[in-house]
């Protein structure tokens, strides 16, 4: 999964070649991803404020992409609304984990997405750097239904 | 102050240049940064939610950055948390417009920066592509006083 899903964020996001994006883990349980200082780095050498925030966004995309793909549901993921915290600067390479959220969660999730092909899921991502956590970020994610476009066959 | 910022914006964040950022308008009633679709497209082929909340970004920090200039106070603007809705998909370029606070917001972060050489101030960042409105952003910009270091000459 993490090489599919290195090919996929490369392809489909190509401002993550410039960030460095690194997939790390990618599995049901968690997704991390990691970028370097050097590119992302602001005004004071430490990392921008936007790269942090868009590791966090992917991270939280990614979880819930493969979530879909795990479970052979045939979606799109976008994010609706997000807030952010900046702990402290970040002075290293960057990690976002983004982990599963409770299966009571992921239930209400599945059903509203079986039952209106449209499911709404907050999802939490930790920013940490080489010397431990630097950041929260939380975003309400939506999966919606792909539907084969009229007249076409099934595939 | 529009040619000195995107000197600034290029030279001190290189991402920028990655993300296509253009300076449109910087004056001390409004920052307007603009980004094109291509380098920021998504899975779905609309601009990418972390390319939006990153020329957010930099808008609230080029107003406060550009204000402490324009006021002659030596201070670097660091962005401590931030929270942002996408009201829709993005399809063509993109333009994040940050306008001057109230003059008495401004005036309690004056006070606050000259007390204690440190300010807040809550910016409001709106996010727009050649269809109108298309997302709102709020950032919470913290501007610390540059001191001389110890022992250092006044320059």
């Amino acid at each position: 999964m993490t090489d599919n899903l290195q090919r996929l964020l490369n392809t489909e996001l190509p401002i993550t070649l410039h960030l460095g994006v690194r997939v790390v883990v990618a599995n049901p349980e968690q997704v991390i991803l990691r970028a370097p200082l050097a590119p992302n780095r602001n005004h004071r050498g430490t990392a921008f404020a936007g790269s942090l925030n868009a590791l966090a966004t992917l991270a939280g995309w990614s979880w819930l992409t493969l979530f879909l793909q795990h479970h052979h549901l045939a979606g799109q993921v976008v994010l609706q609304d997000s807030s952010i915290t900046y702990a402290r600067p970040v002075a290293t390479a960057f990690t976002a984990t983004c982990a599963a959220p409770e299966a009571a969660t992921i239930a209400r999730f599945r059903a509203a997405f079986h039952r209106s092909g449209r499911g709404r899921l907050r999802l939490t991502v930790e920013l940490a750097d080489e010397a431990g956590a630097a950041g929260s970020f939380t975003g309400r994610y939506v999966a919606e239904r792909l539907t084969a476009p009229p007249g076409a066959a099934p595939a």
